[in-house]
């Protein structure tokens, strides 16, 4: 598995992802369309990006529940954007137990509609309000293009599904959830991101506003990382969603829809990942250190072991996994587990048994750089500063590389040429023909209208007409 | 929503169950036929018993992955007696994107065959074995009468999938989780189980042998919380899941499944429920204690306020939930948390405050009889001490119940009469003709032949013939 060369990321970058992604055993290919296995491992990086989550999202006083995965046709249909958003890409459920249905069933792409249907049903007085629910599910869109957790038919996410007494606190609502992915992001996943409005052309199908966190890849194209829409009362009136307010007059809801899902594994894999493979960011890392045996014969083996036992304990605060795998070399393993991104990797020999001392080495700067000797005595001390320390780094190094590729063009040969190697900074106008002109000569989208602006105003980078805006440009994934 | 009375449990076994699913706001029905949505305080339930579950499996050496929802048609039909025993319950996605698929996707009813198909293709030799996956997802069965949690179109369960070298290790792989799913049953949710084995006509569809552990529920009918299966090398033969041993010979693998599901809600609704409400064991209640404030004015709402502050962060080790809710009577609360089986209530008025105490009810034991009042200094262990004392008592009382209403009949007469009023442990020709008979004529099935056999031989129940075992019959859900 891991004792061939990946190809480098500079060489072919998309391929690169591939195959690390399979070598790194995350994921496979599922024998049905577009559609993927989260191994193991993967699953374990989901799990960790799921409790990370979770625990900011009842810390903003969120509950989890469920609903169907069946949503009817007519459902779909009532709110006109989002039926017509979502309709190219449905996966049609026509049989149910030997007969043709009634009313065809859609696999859901998203639940806002199945949710206003019960929302109506449970919501009657301003009492009953704010309702922050939250569910952990599988979603269907059908996809042409697919790519292992970066866009595939079937992907993991939870959908945060909200609903208010007035618009107001529906948008804030919407705005801090973008805040809590963001500081997910980049607390946890050690992943920068830009905070901003989607543009019109680039909204959710049904809001009235989305926003979005958006991330540098390796290779400079920009990656959705996580989004949220302010629906206003699309979605109440379409589902008569009403509640009686303190007056006892009947009014309409605002409601508000989040989402962060598996792609975000292809945002750490792409932010992080270098030509060994993965680099996994400590806090959400499934193993955050390995301890690899080294010894000769059985005498050494049986020393070594019996001090890595101890090491195993004194480290039980982090999450461990010793390779005790006979007849595989260490370089094999060293290089296995560089290959999966494990953030610290332990090494134990005979001399280390003799002198009470174990080798780290980090996976973020291979070779004789990031290795050092530490006595066995105050390791987990150690350790601990040692993943504090990748977590900033990795971090940094991120900023970094993004802050180098963010350009300021100031005009449209500039920005034609930054576009080349990373992301634009410019004013734009704000029109959907502007935009889609722009995308047809760059393959440049608008990510965001990001919520920090310069301030001022300016002139369209494309139709020089007045902006007064600056937006963010980029490839995107 | 708690200020009617429920319908006694005596009066209309079914009915109770139906309303108190509702109104405790476990579950709604879905606008999809058969389908439920699981609500908050269902769901927080289901994640405690995924949590308890979960940690077993962890320390079995299992780990978590997921696979595909939908699976080709042509895969389940590669195995003769699964597709027989799932084709009637299918639900089939024919279109995708637009378009009608070249072969109908089937969602998944349970994962052997997608499974299969992996594992084939993921395992070499003997090195890669044992395979020890398990899923947490969601899962679809066409019903005809469906009932909430009981049986749904769609479910959620953890199906455990293993592929072994041996027969006898995949054997005491499925032995081995029947053995978590009991220790799970009677620790965790204080349901007492009985395990045994499926006889051949109740044995799932392409399984050598299935286990199951059968509990009893308040109108003592039986319902099947949990199964395992062993596949033998059927799944294998059918997928060509192979590998080389060590003589470098190659072997079919041997493998198993196991599932429980969201189905162990309805388990515990209707083995613990009373005629007040739901009665949650402690270990896996959403909230374990909560605390309900009493005052007359604004005077005392602050000082029992600040009061139960205190409270709350004495008992921070337990999962609290104070009802602060205006414009409700403590009368309402007390009814309302009773009907959602909340297992310590603490109550707390100006006496309370005055006298440095604090009033508990148990909830196992409404009225008088569970009330005590207890000083505040020490309430943690106070509480600790009641929550173990609760776990126990209604495990010891399903106990009693089910040991009151099993029977051993010494003739068919005494046998339908049983069947009447609980079951039937009667000696069993093992016949399929046999079972089909009697189910026809007393609508009870075998559940299980228990493990627990009292030895010897005797004669069947039913027709005479010569019964080397035991079985367990009942009515069952």
């Amino acid at each position: 598995m891991a004792d061939e060369q990946l190809v480098s990321r500079s060489e072919d970058f998309s391929e690169w992802y591939n195959q690390l992604v399979l070598r790194a055993e995350l994921a496979d290919y599922a024998p049905v369309r577009g559609c993927m296995v989260i191994r193991p491992y993967g699953w374990a990086l989901w799990e960790n990006i799921q409790a990370a989550l979770d625990r900011r999202f009842k810390a903003t006083g969120h509950v989890n529940a469920a609903f169907p995965l069946f949503i009817p046709k007519s459902f779909l249909e009532r709110e006109r954007e989002h039926v017509k958003g979502f309709a190219p890409e449905l996966a049609v459920v026509t049989i149910g137990g030997g007969e043709q249905l009634e009313e065809p069933l859609i696999v859901r792409p998203t639940s806002e509609t199945i949710i206003g249907h019960m929302y109506a049903k449970w919501i009657k007085s301003y009492r009953d309000l704010p309702v922050l629910l939250n569910l952990w599910n599988n979603v269907v869109r059908w996809e042409l293009r697919t790519k292992l957790f970066l866009r595939t038919t079937e992907f993991y996410w939870q959908e945060g599904h909200t609903a208010h007494a007035t618009a107001e606190e529906a948008e804030a609502e919407a705005l801090r959830m973008l805040g809590v992915y963001a500081d997910f992001a980049e607390t946890e996943a050690a992943v920068p991101v830009v905070k901003g409005r989607k543009s019109e052309g680039e909204k959710f199908a049904g809001a009235v506003r989305s926003y979005s966190i958006e991330a540098m890849m390796g290779d400079t194209r920009a990656l959705q990382a996580g989004t949220s829409h302010f629906l206003g009362d699309n979605f109440a009136r379409a589902f008569e969603i009403r509640f009686l307010d303190q007056e006892n007059t009947l009014q309409y809801c605002w409601t508000s829809s989040w989402g962060l899902s598996t792609r975000f594994i292809g945002a750490i894999i792409m932010v992080h990942g270098d030509d060994k493979g993965l680099v996994l960011p400590p806090r959400l890392a499934p193993y955050q250190v390995v301890i690899i045996p080294i010894f000769k014969n059985d005498d050494e083996r049986s020393e070594v072991m019996a001090a890595i036992e101890r090491i195993r304990e004194a480290l039980s605060e982090f999450r461990v996994h010793v390779d005790g795998r006979d007849g595989l070399t260490p370089g094999f393993k060293f290089n296995e587990w560089e290959m999966r991104g494990v953030p610290v990797r332990v090494e134990v020999g005979p001399n280390d048994v003799a002198q009470g001392t174990a080798a780290l080495a980090r996976r973020d700067r291979p070779g004789r750089e990031g290795k050092t000797t530490v006595p066995q005595e105050g390791l987990a001390a150690a350790v601990a500063d040692l993943l504090r320390d990748i977590q900033q780094s990795v971090f940094q190094r991120a900023l970094e590389f993004r802050s180098s590729h963010v350009h300021r063009p100031r005009d449209y040969d500039e920005f034609r040429q930054a576009l080349q190697d990373g992301w634009a900074e410019a004013w734009w106008c704000g029109e959907a023909a502007c935009e889609a002109q722009i995308k047809e000569e760059t393959k440049a989208t608008t990510r965001i209208i990001p919520f920090e602006q310069p301030g001022g105003r300016g002139e369209c980078i494309h139709c020089q007409q007045p902006a007064a805006e600056m937006a963010l440009f980029a490839r995107a994934y």
